[in-house]
């Protein structure tokens, strides 16, 4: 059986319609978690799945399972998720592309009458954003046990409303028990500069790097500019400059897609003829492996020592944020691989430099990725976007790389073709 | 005849007395210029001036001039003199003790009823620390033609009132016609930590450092620090430390006092995981010797221009201040070190890191500077403070070094030594 190909105006058309709900004058979305608009955006895609023949169900915390049910009532679902809440001044395609790129797969396998063994679930994962409530992923954080429900319920906005009455009241606090998943498959924009510089169509996930983040305060001397010989200042931004060559030296020299930035730094008491006394930076320092990343943190505090006494300075380092590096399941990054190149899409491996609802998904099933490209690399900003060819693209690779682990039933009295018609054109 | 030596009790006691007047809760002075406060003390100053015989007169800027009359009427007075206003915060000792340090020269001349062939001003120049009214040193510089006297009367402070208002309103607004000096002397806290730190009692300053100040503004490009590699990169911070760097290196190879100071930086958009796009950072660069500034400039936009090709960042350079170097009337300068030497005071010759009212009056006289250490080199703060020995050392030195320029006149008949004991005790 030949896989069929989403219709990629309908696709697109579903993003914008979606978009609408928080839109911003310059083009982006505000749909913050737990709010009414993230109410209304959440109810267009429960009305679109129902349309599309898929049962919705929603869990205590809020989790979106919209399944389309399978032939063999034993096997575990396959998942296609990703999130519906934006930032405060966020884009059309952070998260919502991967919801509705799940949609535009089911809604493809109806029109094409295709039934699978397993069940399909089009997930839609709360509060992946964090901006609102804290932590991020919370949803898929609950799913997988890596945050417990009562903890996340308990979390407070800034108006000290907390996740428990913000759920109540749009209505989606839920009581499903979420089925353990046979497959996740998460589609996104790349968020990052990449496979447009290469010009490469298909992100492969491998896995998401590792973050150890570090606030660091280095203690000299304030001293006038003027007076005070070069040889006897203590200049805590001296030191600074130093820590920030050698994060990224380190970066540059590590393995394993090894990334260090400094990002945020403070000095005092910033004025142009004083030495300064004192610098409060940040360091971020990433890898997609955790023997890297380690090795990393250890050359980090060894030139730290070395700069402590060169500038006779003193340095406090904190870790304030430790995140291990994921690996996404081998083969459901191979049939990734595969779906792109059956496609004829351009492709190459990648790892997700920042982390996403698969992230906490892998650590209880099986879990696979697919980017595509974002223009400029921006996200988290109005103006994201991505072209629709690439957006097709990656439904395509997601809905192939979904049926290999679905498993059309060829056996299976082929389905109603028409179902979803009202949504879009059917290729009857 | 031996050099008399000063009564220190009596300098200390005079600056503790003046210190009153603006006298902040944490043991510093906030004496603004040209507030009532500074009136205030500029009528104690003035008292005590007459108390010792002088005659005081006021010049249109409000420069004071307290005159010790010599036996040649055509001899150009030699000057002894520094400011009564402080920082806003400011400390006991910053200008005030060159003042009170030659009141207690001529306090001493008359105990000892030592005559002069030269006449001695001890001289208060308005607005040195240029807190309320921009520029600093205003006073000197209007007596050395370095602003006009209409531009100095015409700045005005946040309120909106003018110098010129503000001089009429303490009633300091004067006619005086200031004379040229035939030598001009200022004792100074070193306001630096190299004498404090190499215990040394006076510091025989050659001259003052030239100063170039430059805003620095780092254009790169904003990146999400997950999924942007390192290789593509536009990171302004990573080019701003190499230029704290450079600006090190710069300062600590090249000859003639060389000091470089980033002391100011911004960065953009400051946020723990973007890659920043954009630094604005100053830079001061300072040296005894002008080729050896320009040397330094040089070097440095050399060093900019490699950065912004390595790092990918763009780079605008603007000049925003430029002092050149003065160096002081070397007969003066060895005066004071033969003084010292004399004195039997440990001593060095040094620069001055910051700019004086000396360095606008040595543009149309000879002058020179005696520094005293400070306690950790700390000026312009509330917690400024000397020793009373120190304090006194370089009063003698002073002393001594006019004395010499203004020759005692031994054919003269000795004044009444009694004149000047109703403020402290006689050596009689």
């Amino acid at each position: 059986m030949d896989t069929p190909t989403v219709n990629g105006e309908r696709l697109w058309r579903s993003l914008m319609d979606l978009a609408r709900i928080g839109a911003t004058p310059k083009g982006g979305v505000r749909r913050l978690t737990l709010t009414e608009t993230d109410r209304d955006g959440r109810d267009l895609f429960a009305r679109w799945a129902r349309e599309a023949g898929m049962a919705v169900s929603v869990d205590a915390i809020g989790n979106m399972y919209a399944r389309r049910a399978g032939t063999d009532p034993a096997a575990a679902p396959v998942a296609i998720g990703s999130h519906l809440d934006s930032q405060p001044s966020g884009g059309k395609f952070d998260g919502a592309y991967g919801v509705m790129a799940g949609l535009e797969a089911v809604r493809t396998l109806n029109d094409g009458g295709i039934v699978t063994r397993a069940p399909i679930d089009v997930i839609a994962w709360t509060n992946e954003e964090g901006s609102r409530f804290v932590p991020t992923m919370m949803g898929s954080g609950v799913f997988a046990g890596v945050h417990s429900l009562e903890h996340a319920l308990e979390q407070t906005d800034v108006d000290g409303v907390s996740v428990r009455t913000a759920l109540d009241a749009i209505g989606y606090a839920g009581t499903a028990q979420p089925k353990a998943l046979g497959a996740y498959f998460e589609a996104h924009i790349e968020q990052g500069p990449v496979l447009e510089q290469t010009r490469t169509t298909i992100g492969v996930v491998l896995g998401a790097l590792g973050q150890r983040w570090f606030d660091l305060t280095l203690s000299g001397q304030d001293a006038h500019a003027g007076p005070t010989p070069m040889d006897i200042r203590k200049d805590a931004l001296l030191a600074a400059s130093h820590v920030v060559l050698e994060v990224n030296r380190i970066a540059t020299t590590f393995p394993d897609y090894a990334r260090g930035t400094v990002g945020q730094m403070l000095v005092r008491p910033n004025s142009r003829n004083v030495v300064p006394g004192e610098v409060r930076m940040t360091i971020d320092l990433r890898s997609a492996k955790n023997d890297t990343l380690a090795a990393m943190v250890a050359a980090l505090k060894a030139a730290l020592a070395a700069i402590e006494n060169d500038c006779r300075v003193s340095a406090e380092l904190n870790e304030v944020v430790t995140f291990p590096p994921s690996e996404f399941a081998p083969a459901l990054v191979d049939s990734v691989r595969e779906a792109a190149a059956s496609l004829g899409y351009s492709h190459r491996d990648i790892v997700s430099g920042a982390a996403h609802d698969a992230v906490y998904v892998s650590r209880v099933a099986p879990a696979a990725m697919v980017f595509v490209p974002c223009e400029g690399g921006i996200s988290h900003n109005e103006i994201e976007n991505a072209a629709p060819d690439d957006v097709t693209a990656g439904a395509n690779v997601l809905l192939r790389a979904v049926l290999a682990q679905a498993q059309a039933d060829v056996s299976a009295p082929r389905k109603n073709k028409a179902r979803a018609a009202c949504c879009g054109r059917t290729d009857e």
